[in-house]
């Protein structure tokens, strides 16, 4: 039927850049051929670990909007598709994130769990991210925490979960649900989710606000696509980039939105927009950010270094001739545009398959 | 032919968008009725005075560039089209910097002068804007002044400049080409130049960097489309949003790249990019920009206030029931994106007529 042939199509497509790239033609007409019977009598097929592993490299290389790409080719791949039970893919998420974590010299990692069966719903991790932080709205209509997870915290209660202790700072439950079957709560060992205490070199006053954020940031509700086969659950992690800190969550109004009490802290005036306030306070909260992490001995990588890489990546793309899909609005970073390389560059985008796409939150 | 077919078409759209905007619809029918006989004649037609005026308004409005557009509709608009000369044609131009600086008060203008004939050559103002400065490349291969004008620069010599006193900050010469004509060289008296010297609030030895920019921002070389109608001379000017000179002008690496001696001169290490001493440069010169100009009493905006007057620009115009065409890449301001509302928001573009275009320069 039409779904066999699309899912034949695709594997083509993908099987043919995998022998080019990683074994030469040879073996390409022959792997084609069982793929084809198999899918002919399953429907799908199983790919070989390493045409998943490069796959997996290969989508983080096509996808547009991320900035970290010079070092797909060093992505490791832990392959948990004989993973079973929502337990045990529980223990595996803690395990990804210690081998991840690894003390803080953070190692790009991909857990790689069972495919989608091709019309079936698939395995699902209803976090957004392994490590978030949850957001409770006050009877006063204050909230606490993070504000993008509102939603998700009020799920998890739903599901049994007791809340945390009420900090800014409560990490939320995983959420994991395996195929026709209810999701599961888990809660997450504190021992294995490294944070950073943030402080500032000069502003000693930094530390009594009481900041910190986790080192791991590991996406865990996008879809991998591979060769036609769709992975729902296939959590991945880079390190962090300054600014989705020190810009993005903390700093966005609709995120800790600390700005105001930043600049309050330096002595600034914050009545005038034109005095630059949320400029200073933005640029010391992600000195602050960059030093902590730096100091703990945890990766972390800043807007100009990334983006310098990111011209890097460009150049060895061109040499090996082939295009580079980039979304400059994702690709420039969220403060000192300008000032950075790529801000110069107009990129084209496209979807390039392998890739990671977004999924719907399951609860909705 | 076809080229009238095409002219009359473009009437009729804009003309329709004008009577429903301006007139309601009782005149239209006649007005198209002229116009068509005028068109089969000439092969174009001579628009109203108020046609002309409200077609740059909404010029203006449907720039997907323009953060500005709140204020499209005082757009205040001076019909040069009866200008015959070269020379009459400097002297309006001397005319709108001096209306529009408006001692510092500054007023959104565009002079238009007379529409290009089809098939011929329009008149041309070979500057991108009426007031920039000279670069000189100097023997021992540094530049001084601005880099992008270095080849006007040069092209201006060759046209018998004889070179400003070699500073930074010579205003070139004004170069101007009626159709089938040498182009004609033109001082700009200097008493016209409105110019801020760049000061620090808190940096004294700031000012001793000798830094300053003109007032006035009036692009030059853009093409105004009304109804089918080409004006390719109509140089427009609002006031300055603070980083388009702080971040862009004074900053970019390849203008006058200033982040390196500012860091400098504010004790700050440069070896590190992740001491963020870049973007604490970039914030501190945008604030000598924007208190210099407030401090000399010259209108200017900082991106700030420039990005919620564009959302409520978007409100007004979702309310009048019009789409918001947006170029989110040149809308979000090239300092501090995610800390201003239009960083948040998913713009769509597309090209609506009337419009500004880009052209060819024309020594190329
Ligand atoms: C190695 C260090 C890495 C850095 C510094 C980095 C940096 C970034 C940044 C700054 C973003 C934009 C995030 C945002 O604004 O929300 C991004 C997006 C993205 N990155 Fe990376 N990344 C890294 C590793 C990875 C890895 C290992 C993968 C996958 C294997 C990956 C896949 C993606 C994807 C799919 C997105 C888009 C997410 C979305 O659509 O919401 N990145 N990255
Ligand atoms: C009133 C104050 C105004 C402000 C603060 C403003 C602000 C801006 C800014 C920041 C840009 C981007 C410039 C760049 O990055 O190179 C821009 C572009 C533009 N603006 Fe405005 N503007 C104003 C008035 C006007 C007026 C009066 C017009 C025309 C009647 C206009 C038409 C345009 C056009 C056509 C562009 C795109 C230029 C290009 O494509 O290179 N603006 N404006």
């Amino acid at each position: 039927d039409s779904e066999r042939q699309r899912m034949f199509m695709e594997a083509m497509a993908y099987l043919s850049l995998y022998y080019r790239e990683q074994e030469g033609f040879a073996g390409f007409i022959p792997r084609m051929a069982r793929i084809h019977d198999e899918i002919m009598q399953t429907g799908t097929y199983w790919q070989g670990e390493k045409e998943l592993a490069h796959g997996a490299r290969v989508a983080w290389r096509n996808n547009s909007r991320c900035i970290g790409r010079l070092h797909w080719n060093s992505l490791a791949v832990r392959d948990m598709r004989h993973v079973q039970t929502a337990e045990e893919i529980y223990e595996a998420l803690v395990e990804h994130i210690r081998v991840a974590t690894n003390g803080g010299k953070i190692r790009s990692t991909i857990s790689i769990f069972a495919p989608q069966v091709p019309g079936e719903p698939g395995i699902r991790i209803w976090n957004p991210q392994l490590i978030r932080y949850a957001g409770y709205r006050q009877p006063n209509g204050l909230l606490i925490g993070d504000p993008t997870q509102e939603e998700l915290s009020e799920v998890a209660r739903q599901l049994g979960w007791k809340g945390g202790p009420g900090t800014p700072f409560d990490v939320l439950p995983l959420i994991i649900q395996m195929p026709h079957q209810q999701p599961m709560l888990f809660e997450l060992p504190h021992d294995v989710i490294l944070e950073v205490p943030l402080t500032h070199p000069e502003y000693a006053w930094f530390e009594d606000l009481g900041l910190k954020w986790h080192a791991l940031p590991v996406i865990s509700n996008m879809r991998l696509e591979v060769g036609g086969v769709s992975y729902t659950a296939a959590p991945f992690n880079g390190w962090y980039m300054g600014t989705e800190i020190g810009a993005r969550n903390l700093g966005d109004v609709e995120r800790y939105n600390l700005l105001p009490i930043i600049a309050e802290k330096m002595g600034l005036k914050t009545r005038l927009d034109r005095e630059l306030w949320k400029d200073r306070a933005l640029v010391e909260l992600n000195v602050a950010v960059l030093s902590s992490f730096t100091q703990h001995g945890v990766t972390i990588i800043d807007h100009h270094t990334a983006a310098r890489q990111f011209i890097h990546h460009q150049r060895n793309e061109e040499e090996a001739g082939r295009v580079l899909p980039a979304d400059w609005s994702w690709i420039v970073p969220p403060m000192s545009g300008s000032v950075t390389p790529v801000f110069h560059v107009p990129y084209k985008d496209c979807t390039l398959a392998p890739n990671f796409f977004p999924q719907q939150d399951p609860w909705k």
